[in-house]
């Protein structure tokens, strides 16, 4: 069984850095959880340089230990958790065709009884994972983002990465109102997106209103209406405030900082996850490391929980 | 009318880079609101840097886009604006005469009926704007900023950035008991500064008060202060805390969030702005640009403002 | 006539930044030569980030002036030059679409009698250029690069990077006897590319002969080639050494220094030049902003050589 | 007697940068308040970088200035203060000896009559400081921190920076039962850490406890426990979240930000200290600077302290 | 047998960063070169930050391709060559120990039939590599370095990165009169550290005399020092100018462009290769990758050298 | 008398940064060389920054150590040597007044019978150095620059940083035909600069000239032209090429690399020198620190020069 290269023995600088110091696996046969990375940018709007992502996560993910201080959760004694590394992508001037080998790869993963814990890559990468994890049935999905990604199409492109949640609802594998979009904020040139998540039933908390209600409320009223419906969470490192996640392409002030984020994901603990994602960390736009620090650390905290759901589910 | 160009099909990194990619307008003719640069940091006291403010901030404005997601305003649909590019200094080794090119010039879009959104340049830029703005009668003064800047003289100048709000109320064109600052702390080496500004009516709201109070009774004490007397609004990026803003001459710790400023900013919409500002932003200090990215953004909640007023006033 | 905003008065960082502070043209039309950016890394296959070329270039073109101080050569002078703006493009995802986009943008510039000078963008760039340019006549080129860029495809695109040139010798728009190629180095995963130049009579000078042979050297050999057919020119900002030019997005260590390149392009004086480009300037790996300033340099030395030829051609 | 030099009227770019720009004096004869450094890092079990901490922290010190905006308490006037130097370290490679070489320094600073108040190196540093404060009788210990650094041994070293505060106890220089460690948060390999803190009595207040009971409460605790017996206070600048302070060498996302630093360090005034230090500012991961200015701004509210109980102790 | 998995279809930027993005190989069983990380700084006199040089040269080794451009060389089809990850230090604070633990690995290394390309950590590694190498039979040494690393002690230590080959030549394991150390220069406290290396034998080639022989004199001395006899080259990436490897912790100003240092190491094709090290590369001083990009560039011109020695030899 | 505090014992990250960790004097009274700073950067024509020169460059010559390694000259043996400080500024908006309080300061070191070796500060400052070092004697020039800087005025000021040298030659106090001026290039807006060199007699020699002649030829004519004549040598850090030094204001691509500044300045030994200078180092803009390394080893070799002069002269 795969476990972590013992990392209070080896210093956090030490090694080939898979996920977490992981051992590497060619396929997720075997194992409760698969880590992955999806180097993919290709459906930017504004900046690229998260095809960076997966190799800048893996580094920081170093950083982690094994015992969660507040859960005392260990996730790899609890479950087989191994890096299987990044889809090999063939096609990456070919949005569709992306997102179809993506689609693919997560699809043996779910077929070997895996859940994917996958680290972006843009979020345009979300679609296909859902299509993979939702295929049989839709999916609840707990969105933290700053844009609600539901837009039609930008430059002509369906596959965009403000797209995925427009395109996961059309294609049937999402459930809207057990959809749930937390930290919306920033101007737009229309109100398409917005609309378009109320009137599919979709529930928007924006920021401010997340600030208003306070990070309990929020959980609760996620917990509320997913319930145990096999859920997805999908972790737009652009949800945290510039000042905790300069590395992304799209930034917006006014964002969570990071120990709300910790809040908010730890207190989604029991959900019946079927996966999760950590996408937008873009490694040239983050001198000193800090995105990367955080979206490996939030990884940290969604991998306790699939552990948890893998092997009680 | 100029109107901004077509930005959901423009990439953002697209074109020349005017303030919020607006038409650049040779003067403030027919504007509602003209926004503009002030390129220059010869009044400093540390750290220079702020002459690149105009550049830093135009470039990150392509990330604002049309429609506020709060309030759903659009400005350029309320109003006329332009970038009418920098104030066309000539005497830059001069602070008397730079305050008199700045007044000048503010004077002229005063005089063609535009409201000023001015980027700056350090915080000396503020008094000849104020003598353009308050000329023909005092107005109400809205300064979030660290530092209280009614210092008497620094070097032997009167003109530099610790000192232009006691110059603005030497010159009679500011009400000192419709003045409030907010956000004023870090140590001192006198006096003096908080001394003048409560000895002449003005409100400070240390750092500490306004965390107290909450930025809900800041706002209404602000609103209750001002009524609808005209009033300046100068926001000096340094009242945010260096980790939202690195980027600035004299930053001090423990300063407001994004998320609390554009808070208070927001909650001052409808009062009677007859201009505004965002000063102090220095790219040299600010590589991964969020000082840049928040200054853009308070520009863009400032104009909504502003668009506001010019229509409805 | 449009004429360099008065850059001996106004400091250089006033300003809205067009290529060597400009004016602003909508069209090339009247114009001798149009400088305009290219913001396109859709088709890289390493790191992105040339996309914000056009924008880092402008700002740092700012720093030249208008008197060359060896050849006393001011092109402002001598020729209507003036920044007509971005390509704009609408199809960002779709290398295919782009191409047809910039090929006809700069179609229109030919068709306005005007030489194009081009920033990238990354080097794909150069493929619909060459066939605007060369639509009636093949064109000689002069192609200064780290990479052969004779690729025949990658990831299924025959639109790339790495392959303009080939795209552009089977469309028939340059002569490939009357095109060098200088500053290739570099691994590489095959020998198809050196071969298919050599194959094909283009001439190669791999960086060791460049070094061997003395810059001068490659100059009259390159004069020698071309004579004076209508000649195309270049510049890879990769075929700089990554010491001079870090910010780019498939570096190779043990390139040119700027010393070497600006007399090889000062060397070139003279010949019948339908238009030249400088990519692949990637600001995000470009934190000293050198690479860019290299760039606009560059852009100097050849807006000298454009201005010649439009007026004396 | 030392007084800082006139900083109003000095630019604080100006001069040899020494703590405060305090006169340098050779030993703590005299003082009341000795600042020094210990340039030391060989402790590390991540990154490495702190040895640059003290040149940091000096530099950045020049923005503070003389009177505390809130408490006015100026601590020039209270107290007579100088800047030591660094601890004159001979050994670094040998952890021991360099304990040694720290607990000699500091015990003369102390036989002195002064309190010492000392920048990082890492937080190995505070086990020999602590010997040198406790030396007569053992002190009660304000810890705030991201780790309880109560770890037995690293790569079979006694000596490194998880340890100080195990070894402290186990040298009998610190009360446990008034010890208390503030802001503790992040996985771990083992819970050995937090239970040795535990079960010796030390009060761990975790991060996650310390926002719910609030700051105040956080205060009124630690001064309950305290009261007055002779206390030293030591701050790991990763106490403070990353985007507060990146540069650091284990970095824990979810944590103080400056402004409750710098209410909790205020909290604590009048109790009864002997001594502070503020460790693991690592400038190398520092590129804007605030790591060190927040640390230098800590220091400040420290001296302000030390000044006061060095002169009505 | 390992190949590197198909670079020319991969993108540079994904899958877990090896070196090379070889395959990991578990131990050197098999091999014919073996490439190897020690992330061990513990032994610098300056600056820190070597021990995170194997994960900086491994993650920019992915734009290094196959076939060498010059010699046509590719030492993937010469030989089977795989990444065996760090040596597992486990004792980091204890210099003598970690090297007997870096000896007994190269040792293996060695008792495999395998050449060791090493990547640094800092100098001091190169000490107990050559006892590895040379225990049976001392051999000739190729330093390329701005420092001879002849010193004695420095802080009472005898292993530092200053006194790698006093202690290797002590230890009998090179031979001073086939040793060859080029490029040394800057400052030093004494002349010790010259009178050793020269009154030992060794050849000082300092960099001015570089400059004026030439490199390919350079190359032909030291071609002619060396014969046949086994040889071992130690790479110092400080040998070059700060201006190309700006992420060292000793850096000298006045040496090697890598267009040097490239023809110097391929000079030396054919030598009797026993195995190669690139130490000193520094990620934290290396913002902008270039340092990474130069070392890993060289180890790929060694690796060339080593696969032929290997199956040639 | 001050001596270097032992570096070869203290590691260089060791102390408070004075130059060269020299003792700090509070007066020229007593040496042979005073070693000062001059933190002003109010009469730049762009990019400000160089007022935190002095410190940085204070920082890095902790790198520089006592014996020259091909000279063999040990400064602190045959010299007098400390850190005098910085110029205390006390009017720096005001450029007469602070090119006053200069000449004052370099006054009284002359006065004092020491040699002042001084770190800008901009190229401003140079004017009232002259002054004061040439006030009984016109002085020669070695000027190593890649501007004139004999402008006459810029933005109606007389003493910006490109006009010393004019205001210099006004002043009487340097000999224009011994003057020389070094590695002049790039563009500007008019030829005044050139033109006034040369018709007062000033050598240009420009950069392609310098590269064409090679470096011993430029050596040989400077002393030629020099002779015994009191000599002043002003180094203005852009006469490097940006890849050597990009932190500087006003770069310029094509310049030297620091290998021939090196062989340069080191062929002036013997000169009769007066005083020395390096300016414009500009560290905001220098975010790997080569530049002030640049700056403090040219120091070095300056300090030679010096130490030599004020002892044998």
């Amino acid at each position: 069984m795969p476990t972590p290269t013992a990392p209070l023995l080896n210093p956090r600088f030490m090694g080939i850095p898979t996920f977490m110091r992981l051992p590497h696996a060619e396929t997720a046969e075997g194992l409760d959880v698969a880590l992955l990375g999806i180097p993919y940018d290709g459906s930017v709007t504004n900046r690229a340089g998260t095809r960076h992502g997966p190799r800048g996560l893996r580094d920081m993910s170093s950083l982690t230990r094994t015992i969660h201080h507040r859960t005392r959760v260990n996730p790899y004694e609890l479950a087989t958790i191994a890096d299987i590394g990044d889809v090999p992508l063939s096609r990456m001037y070919d949005p569709q065709g992306t997102a179809d080998e993506i689609e693919a790869f997560i699809g043996a993963v779910v077929a070997a009884g895996a859940l994917p814990l996958s680290a972006g890559g843009d979020h345009s990468v979300s679609y296909p994972i859902l299509k993979a994890v939702g295929k049989d049935r839709p999916v609840a999905l707990i969105q933290i983002d700053a844009h609600a990604d539901t837009l039609d199409t930008f430059h002509g492109s369906p596959l965009n990465h403000g797209s995925p949640f427009r395109r996961a609802n059309e294609a049937g594998v999402i459930v809207p109102d057990k959809t749930i979009q937390i930290g919306i904020r920033g101007s737009h040139n229309g109100t398409e997106v917005w609309d378009y998540s109320e009137k599919t039933g979709m529930r928007i908390v924006f920021m401010e209103d997340a600030v208003e209600m306070g990070i309990d409320a929020v959980i609760e009223e996620t917990r509320e209406l997913i319930g145990d419906h096999p859920v997805y969470l999908t972790f737009d490192i652009d949800a945290l405030d510039p000042a905790f996640a300069p590395g992304t392409g799209t930034p917006e002030i006014g964002g969570f900082t990071t120990r709300e984020a910790l809040k908010l994901v730890r207190g989604l603990r029991g959900l019946n996850f079927v996966g999760a994602d950590v996408v937008e960390v873009s490694p040239p736009f983050d001198s000193q490391g800090i995105t990367a620090l955080a979206g490996a650390t939030l990884m940290f905290e969604l991998l306790c929980h699939l552990a948890e759901t893998a092997t009680t589910g």
